[in-house]
């Protein structure tokens, strides 16, 4: 996998928790990993197309997303609401905006963000797609981002 | 919701089904939903982007996607595998690249196709966004497409 594609996602994803949030994150890590395992309890789940065709994952655990969700809306949700599945929508959508300025040459055009939720739900890429996923340290909890992009679809969904 | 969006979504499934399943299958219903509702068993997801942005989701039942993934593979599946994974991915791929032909005026590109797998998971769109499901009668078992698209957020994410 070109490794040019995940650094905008780190970046990003920073940026995003630091502007945003005001909260500051740093990288941990950084793994392949298999398409069928369940990462945390939300997931912001958007795609994006263009000259390769890819989708990334915001997987927040409950604590991470009512800490993501005080922070933007100034008051502590007592549960997963749907203000708090709008915060970690827009979390996705926004890591992916940054990452997107970041990758111009690939024209990505970014799709709706939709918020995954159930205990031990998985989100399973195309077995071809190389999984690369990104953890943070984060100071309300458990995060990651899940990247996958290629360039073998792209043909074919624009046509 | 403009309904010029859903008709594109009922043919297409319907096509994908018959053309490249030998599987008829005709619409039963079609309703608004709650965003916070599960659907079935096996979810794919694909983003569609350009002048609108949206998701569309298939959701099938196991009994329904092993039925797709025999009619596709030729061989019946003992089990969820990762073949039935890549039918389910495809699929959605499928339906959404034929509602696409239908609507050039939104010059839509479409992301990459993922599964969710996981009993209950739930798949919501951001609260502001109408959401449609559409059910099917199919012979194998409980099938139904969501869509949802919005023009308000195309803006920023194509900005």
């Amino acid at each position: 996998m070109n490794v040019d594609y995940i650094n905008p996602f780190v970046t990003s994803t920073i940026s995003v928790f630091e502007t945003m949030l005001g909260c500051k994150i740093q990288r941990s890590g950084l793994r392949t990993k298999d398409r069928r395992e369940a990462e945390h309890e939300i997931s912001g789940i958007i795609g994006l197309s263009g000259r390769v065709v890819g989708t990334v994952v915001v997987s927040l655990s409950a604590e991470t997303a009512i800490g993501a969700a005080e922070a933007m809306l100034g008051e502590r949700p007592s549960e997963i609401d749907d203000d708090v599945l709008d915060v970690v929508g827009e979390l996705a959508n926004m890591v992916a905006g940054g990452a997107k300025t970041q990758l111009e040459q690939y024209e990505l055009n970014i799709s709706l963000p939709n918020v995954i939720t159930g205990v031990g739900h998985i989100i399973n890429f195309p077995s071809k797609v190389p999984l690369i996923c990104i953890d943070f340290d984060c100071p309300w909890g458990p995060l990651c981002v899940e990247v996958g992009f290629t360039e073998q679809l792209a043909a074919v969904a624009t046509a």
